[in-house]
């Protein structure tokens, strides 16, 4: 957003082939011939939004890497149990993981539904270079969704990270500052989120009524929301199925389809009710992009789970589905309401999916670093003092510090020209010497 | 936060009376005498955090004028029953009232919220002054628990409504960036939100297990906990309860001491397994601060109810209570978790609930002007292009861009002299006669 600029044009003449067009096309004798499909102006866009899917988890782990090697490093009170001994790195306190550590995972689940996006990105790519257009608007709600969901997710945890410094985390050394002002205009640029949360909706509300349901490929996304298989009610679950993924995913499909299936049968009634089409998408707007968030959320574990699912290496492949119930945990309680509501999961469970969440912060703490380092961010592109490699916070706070031309002299230029004639005035006027004497 | 400046001491002598020694004292010998009472250093401190509270209405009152008045300007998409009428209000969309209008109640309530603990300050004042030390704890508490929970409902209103501004809400123009620049860090200073939180859970945690109850005055803020009238379910309702101010109330005064209950349940039985105190409490850290934004909550319901109930004039009253209404079912839905699972509501109450909230929407819509005004915020404290007065954005966007310095001149200073050579050079090296013949 420039603020001082503005750009006006009166009269301006622009030529036919200046309009960039590639698939619309107009003649030289005024003709209009419109694209081979409706949604493929939206290419470069979808493109674009896939590249911020991976983005965002990328932007998070700038931020996370940096809270987390602080807060290894930073301690804070000795244990009451031995009050003289060394204090505690914050990094225990179950309150920082819990700020933390769901966006570690975050970082993770991001970057590797990015990844799954630009496959079939590409995949798509493909099939419009054979003429095959059948995938584009599945994917054009695909990446409208998880840009949306992805930006939100980031911007939330960056902030969260940034308080979780304290108040370093003002600080221009931090390094969280600058990755805040460059990834925020995120969930506005490239289609604004409230926007294609809608046009997600748009497309669910079309696979509902219009019975486009037939033509859904069998690998679809949506595919889920027809078919026979869903459980109405969980089955007796133990905390041991909060750490099995393929029942995570279930209930996070499960509640998607619950939230979307009462949106639209309300959706029905409305419209019986005599009202428009376009009243009652307003009358719902609100749930329709509650409905969408569900969906895309679904969308986003689904993904990571098949990625998950695509690692060879045993140790790894138990990490990344450690963080992927840790975050499906973590998400599950913030809406526990959407879980309940249609008794799918009882209280008792809802109070077991807290505690392995609680449980899988203090399994992951031993990896916290590791997870943060296999991001390799060299130090250079951190520009954190707080969040070096080396870990010497202090050390390199004051450095910078005193790199600042400010620092130079130990008494700053103007000081002793304007500042102290100005203080001495002032002392003079307010009689200090007589405010000592009263002490 | 200052990143370039630092202070060293150096066997530097400070003199007693230099110590700031109000309540505490050091004699001339040496011997320390202790304050009144162990609470009574944070005075200031609970001063400062009372004005906190509707401070944070107020600022949240600057960007949600900006907002709402925008909002009302600003024009996007024709109806599709009239595709060449006038485009309509962006306020008129449901997901805008939803992100402005909740919290245009909240800066009322917080406004209020914050008058109210400031009359409970002045109390204890004078109960300090004779000698009576029985509120410090409960005061400490209330302010403790309501500066963090107003900080934290502000900066997320500032967040959600500078997005619902578009593009614009990049603009230096818009206001919004110097108030959330001004606000966020009330969230880390005053006592950092997350610390005073578990300050407000060890207070709670003290009244459940060490029978302080007997102590509490009828008209503490904490006796709910130890009443006998709390109905485990609530009973039928219909729609027109979820307008109910004191239905709405007392389930949120349920479900504080639902988790309460939980929470504190869940403490014993860890203590009974072997574990330390402190062992538990950073076990249970992050529902201990869980346990605190309940009841901070409901606080900040029951003493905005207060207030209301001492307008005398009834159809600003009835605003006020259409402003309650709407900021408890939206917060209601956002943790129905809480209110279902204990059955304490049914799902059929919960979208009672949620429909109650969306009605409200549209009710409050007729209104939005006048409460933004009503707060009488003078255009050169706003400094907003898009939320003045006077409404008209497009008109001060341009005004205000062309007394940038820059629109001095048509062309700025240093374009022919260093910029157009540089381009010169650069079209003579790619050949851009080139490139336009192949157009």
């Amino acid at each position: 957003m420039v603020d001082n600029g503005f750009l006006r044009l009166h009269e301006v003449r622009i030529p036919r082939t200046n309009m960039l067009m590639r698939f619309a096309q107009v003649d030289r004798d005024g003709n209009f011939s419109k694209p081979p499909h409706d949604k493929i102006g939206y290419g470069t866009m979808v493109y674009v939004r896939s590249t911020i899917i991976g983005g965002a988890g990328k932007y998070l782990a700038y931020v996370i890497t940096i809270a987390i090697r602080y807060s290894i490093v930073r301690r804070q009170f000795p244990p009451n149990s031995n009050p003289k001994g060394a204090e505690v790195q914050i990094i225990d306190y179950l309150t920082q993981q819990h700020k933390l550590f769901p966006y570690l995972a975050a970082t993770y689940v991001m970057h590797f539904a990015g990844l799954q996006v630009m496959r079939m990105y590409h995949d798509n790519l493909k099939r419009i270079s054979q003429g095959d257009m059948s995938q584009m608007a599945e994917l054009h709600a695909v990446t409208a969704g998880l840009k949306s969901l992805t930006t939100e997710i980031s911007i939330e945890g960056i902030e969260i990270a940034r308080k979780s410094l304290g108040g370093h985390g003002f600080s221009k050394f931090s390094g969280v500052i600058d990755v805040l002002v460059d990834w925020i205009p995120s969930q506005t640029y490239e289609g604004e989120n409230t926007v294609l949360y809608l046009q997600v909706a748009s497309h669910i509300v079309k696979l509902m009524f219009g019975r486009k349901s037939q033509s859904l490929a069998p690998s679809s996304g949506f595919s889920y929301l027809f078919s026979q298989n869903d459980s109405k009610i969980s089955p007796e679950s133990t905390s041991k199925d909060f750490n099995q993924l393929g029942f995570l995913l279930s209930c996070f499909q499960h509640r998607s389809r619950f939230v979307i299936e009462s949106v639209c049968a309300e959706f029905s009634s409305i419209m019986k009710s005599g009202k428009t089409f376009e009243e009652t998408y307003n009358d719902l707007a609100v749930d329709l992009v509650r409905m969408a968030k569900c969906h895309s959320l679904y969308v986003l574990l689904a993904e990571f789970m098949k990625a998950i699912e695509q690692i060879s290496d045993q140790q790894i492949r138990g990490m990344m589905a450690d963080l992927f119930s840790m975050f499906a945990c973590f998400m599950m309680e913030r809406d526990a309401g959407d879980f309940l509501e249609d008794g799918f999961l009882s209280s008792a469970q809802i109070q077991l999916c807290r505690r392995t969440g609680r449980r899988l912060l203090r399994k992951i703490r031993p990896q916290a670093l590791v997870l943060v380092d296999a991001w390799d961010f060299p130090d250079y592109l951190l520009n954190s003092a707080l969040g070096a490699h080396d870990g010497h916070v202090y050390e390199n706070l004051y450095k910078w510090a005193k790199k600042s031309p400010l620092n130079e002299s130990d008494v700053a230029d103007g000081v002793k020209q304007y500042l102290l004639p100005l203080m001495k005035k002032g002392q003079e006027k307010c009689g200090i010497q007589g405010i000592r004497a009263r002490l």
